[in-house]
């Protein structure tokens, strides 16, 4: 109403603008900020639209594609308590608009009362024709060619009160009336005062399984130093697991000055090949390419080949710099000085990163160093990578990313943006508001019953959702899980599936992963002992250990079953085991129900009962169902809603259970749809 | 950040405003509308405030009179999870606006870090402390006087190295820190970005205790038109009963074309007084007096001696006209034709009601009907009313009443309106969103434990009491329920006292409700029978079996105790009976805290066991407590959570208890607190 008051003199008709409009899902903090969406899916917003007084209103939603200046228009359909609901589909990448548009519909109001006095037998209607009459024909005015002969035809009809029988007159107002709303008078509609976005993303921001690894650790002869040809031939390994996002660290030259040797020792030996998370020496900085892993070339080939394989190479974007980098010499006022003349490093007291140089986000520079960080991006991007990890994205400024991520995504709106935010939630919600694609969560630390159910329903099932696609990672090379360390070795199988069957988007770093190392460097540390950010690591992937084949199975579930693709339907249904997690994933016509049973206890078999929602999902209560389990191939017969499930971990901790609705009799052989 | 990027160009320092301020509250729809408060009470602001990275911030809450430029300033204080509070007390009636503002510290990050560098004993700080001291030294610089000295001091003592002790060093910084963060740098500051307001009523607005009477039938001798002196003679009944707002139905002229009859009969006989809400006639409209009631200056004389005994009278604003208004002859442009010439009358097929006008509020001539119509309040204002009971304000837009509110309270900011909007949830909030002060209920219709709760519940507790107070009527002239009607006698008593002490503001019809009139006029009706809507009445104040004692009783217990002056403490009790409420209200430091036990059934005495949660009341479970019965002076002595009650309704329904917690040991006698 603040706004209306100041359009009130601007617009003559405003003090007429009867409809209110209000309560408007999904937006985020009123419009402030973009929903997200991915191609093909749907936006149904809803709002509360009325009026004063008994007069009928019409309301319709309005979007469009930011290329295209035309309104498309929906008529809004009234689901009770002043609530109305409509929804569009978005089918193009980039930013849409939508906005939502009410008037008193007079003609509709007189629709309804003439139905009332048809049914209470009302005497005398001329006049209320003549009214009815003058609405139609004002919207044949606003008509043209059959549309306007048929309102005009109609107009007539009620004018000529002799022919007047009420039933007859009644169907043929009714008939007509999508027709004369479709021409209504719009003079004095509102408009909802806030300007709602939706950001298009390609689906693998929605639907990805990411695989991270070193490409130093990928050479065959150990100790050697890997590089983008031996990722090359790493490729089909990685596409066997079924992953289609390969992540890297960074692959920049690494900064000498105060290198970090293995474990993280304070000093390093001649041969130590640093952390890669120190990015910048004499060889170049952002935009170069660390001399042993390859050329430019050779990374471009590789971002080729990996797509041949339907995998996405995404780069890690961490802008921190080594003492070495380029810009310390070439941009000194983009970093702090010291009273004492030298730049400030990174520094937690009485910890000193003496390796890491942070930028000044508050130089009187920022514009030039926003502009350069960002040009960094779009370089990679001309390079072919369209998926970028983000490194630390809250310890700079919540306004630069907003400008960066926008620049990007104006030129490329297909980019994906992981953001790389271990820290507080508020400041984890305010990233992903601003656009992140993508964003780790807590879940590596999630691993009750509670627990999983709590964070993963706040995640899924509330307005968080709009903004926030998490991605699910049971472990990263800085986070060895006391849980991972201190499990049997099935915690490796239940965390993945648990990972990959909760979120449409989930991760592992390999191969630790699939070969389930859990050394850690100390007690109560989450660092891997002798870890590939200091050193090079071969690993034999052909252990027969290896989780690789569970994994590509998951991953083939995954693909096969629409289900598990999106987050929206996820629901937790009862055991009466704490150590059992039992939960479900269904498409919007149930066509595809995916229910995955966990066993949470990695030492011992456990047993249980769950309950399922069978009248929400189609299950007859009367006739038993299949389920069948999609790890094993094996097949249960389930009766009703509570069902008796046992997990031994050393076998399989997990079901992945695709719910077959019996559809014919028994005679009909065993046909299961 | 949509409006934080528009920035961006105009304000060179917006690339470095690095706080983000989110998630504030109160407000409503993110600032279109103002919070209500009335004068002496606290605004408690809470908001999410955050920046990037592990920097310190700071943040104030800034509030300021609508008549004073100059903003005051509160610090906020960090309550955990990213959250912010401070609060301030609105003195003034009118309009106050609220902002926020957060900056990150510097000075706070370093003061911070040097703790934790002494803790560690970190050897080598000259550096740090040469940081510390630029910093402060800058503060001196903004600084001036005394404070300017002191902080000099401070940085030439930093600056001093030799003599540095860690911890005598961080005793003195953290002395001067308050000092050092109100010089802070703000340059790069965050504002959050919406206007927030509060729109400050008299105490008034908040507690209240309406009676609602028809002037015409105060007269004594019977069958003759009361006036405004017999209102006069009835005003000691008003105050010994306790009310301090007298609320008339409209005492203009009323219209004779299509008048009504007694029992709402479609023809008048010739002596029929007609609908005080058909406003019209000859001998004036809206700024008019009925002349049997008297004259203007026999008003203001009654409005005076109103005041003398603390009881406001409150006037009808109903915007609707007889056919004999003057405004039907003046301004035909102000209603809606029909085709056959004749001007629309109200109507809800196939139901007419051609005693009443409607205004057209999509005239053309829009802005001269809103012009009259708010100076309707205004004239009415000059002649010393200051509250406006407003009939059904949802029939006419809301746009209209933003207008009228905000032109009254700018010239008479004690102004208090009460909307009479019996309609749909998020119309009748959309009214007091806009303004209006109070609002009638369904409390009417509620009278189970279960929907008692839960209305309540929602109008106390949930965002909607920022703008909604509700004003609690068990019956009004148009209003006698089913409940009232079937009801044993005690049900009046139970329902007045629901209402009286569920919410501050309260009001009832009379003298039908002391006199417990429940006559119907046809059954599943709530109209009375021979309504004093359509004829005079004349009733015996006298009777034995008035309620006026009771009335008087319940008013003085709410003067006296000012936990029922206000509704936010409002918490219901578990009691193992349905057929018992129990609820409590209590101040701020609980020093008066009012316990209420109901029985909702007016034909059986009903017991059962009530449990109230004395540890956040204060009480000691291991000592028994004194509850004051202040209705009927008894006292009874209770013992720990649970505790035993017991109502006849035919001896009376309800009990008032005040806690009284026992503060010595029995030897020191009867002594409470």
């Amino acid at each position: 109403m603040a706004k209306a008051k100041q359009t009130n003199k601007a617009n003559r008709f405003a003090g007429r603008e009867r409809v209110v409009i209000e309560n408007v899902k999904p937006q985020i903090d009123e419009g402030r900020f973009p929903i997200k969406r991915t191609i093909g899916e749907k936006v149904l917003v809803e709002a509360d639209v009325f009026v004063d007084g008994h007069d009928a209103l019409s309301c319709v939603l309005l979007f469009r594609h930011e290329k295209n200046p035309q309104w498309s228009e929906v008529p809004m359909e009234f689901i009770g308590n002043d609530r109305w609901r409509a929804e569009f589909t978005v089918a193009e990448l980039g930013r849409y608009h939508y906005a939502l548009q009410g008037w008193v519909d007079h003609f509709k109001s007189w629709q309804r009362d003439l139905r009332k006095r048809v049914e209470a037998q009302q005497q005398d209607m001329a006049t209320d024709l003549l009214v009815g009459a003058e609405l139609v024909f004002q919207a044949a005015g606003r008509a043209s060619g059959q549309d306007a002969h048929r309102l005009k035809e109609l107009a007539a009809s009620l004018r000529n009160r002799r022919d007047f029988s009420g039933t007859t007159h009644l169907a043929m107002v009714d008939d007509l009336a999508p027709l004369v709303v479709q021409y209504s008078e719009r003079r004095f509609a509102t408009l909802f005062d806030h300007e709602l976005g939706v950001i298009v993303d390609p689906v693998k921001a929605r639907f990805s399984a990411w695989y991270e690894m070193f490409p130093r650790s990928c050479s065959a002869p150990p100790g050697q130093h890997g590089t983008f040809k031996d990722c090359e031939a790493r490729l089909p390994y990685v596409a066997a697991m079924g992953f289609d996002v390969l992540y890297f660290p960074p692959i920049h030259p690494i900064g000498r000055t105060h290198r970090k040797g293995k474990n993280n020792a304070l000093t390093a030996g001649p041969d130590d090949v640093g952390s890669p998370w120190a990015i910048g020496a004499e060889e170049g900085g952002y935009k170069a390419i660390h001399p042993h892993l390859g050329t430019l070339e050779d990374f471009r080939t590789l971002v080729a080949k990996a797509k041949e394989l339907g995998i996405d190479i995404a780069l890690d974007t961490a802008f921190q710099c080594s003492p070495d980098h380029p810009y310390v010499r070439e941009h000194p006022e983009w970093f702090k000085k010291r009273p004492d003349g030298t730049i400030q490093y990174a520094e937690n007291p009485p910890k000193k990163y003496q390796d890491i140089y942070p930028f000044d986000f508050e130089t009187e520079h920022w514009q030039a160093l926003w502009d350069e960080l960002t040009s960094v991006v779009l370089f990679w991007a001309e390079q072919g990578v369209r998926i970028f990890r983000v490194d630390n994205p809250h310890t700079k400024p919540f306004r630069f990313w907003d400008y960066l991520l926008e620049k990007v995504k104006a030129r490329y709106p297909e980019a994906i943006f992981l953001s790389e935010a271990f820290t507080r939630p508020k400041v984890r919600y305010g990233l992903t508001k601003l656009g992140f694609s993508q964003a780790y969560t807590y879940f590596a630390w999630r691993n009750t019953k509670w627990e999983l159910t709590t964070y993963l329903t706040e995640l899924t099932q509330t307005d968080v959702r709009e903004h926030f696609r998490p991605n699910l990672w049971p472990n990263t090379p800085d986070i060895l899980t006391e849980h991972l360390q201190n499990g049997e070795p099935p915690i490796f199988s239940s965390r993945l599936i648990l990972a990959a069957t909760l979120s449409a988007n989930y991760g592992i770093y390999g191969p630790a992963y699939e070969l389930r190392e859990n050394r850690a460097r100390e007690r109560r540390s989450e660092e891997y002992l002798d870890s590939e950010k200091y050193q090079l690591r071969r690993w034999d992937l052909d252990r027969p250990d290896s989780l690789k084949e569970l994994i590509g199975r998951v991953n083939k579930i995954r693909r096969e079953n629409p289900a598990l693709q999106s987050n929206g339907s996820l629901r937790f249904h009862p055991c009466d085991n704490d150590q059992i997690l039992c939960y479900s994933k269904h498409t919007e016509d149930y066509s595809n129900l995916i229910v995955v049973v966990v066993n949470l206890d990695s030492r011992h078999t456990q047993a249980g009962w769950v309950e399922l929602p069978i009248h929400e999902m189609g299950v007859d209560p009367e006739k038993p169902y299949q389920m069948h389990d999609l790890l094993t191939d094996a097949r249960y017969m389930w009766h009703g809603p509570r069902n008796y499930v046992e997990l031994n971990p050393h076998f399989l901790p997990a079901h992945i259970l695709r719910v077959r609705r019996r559809v014919r009799a028994e005679q009909d052989f065993d046909y299961y749809m």
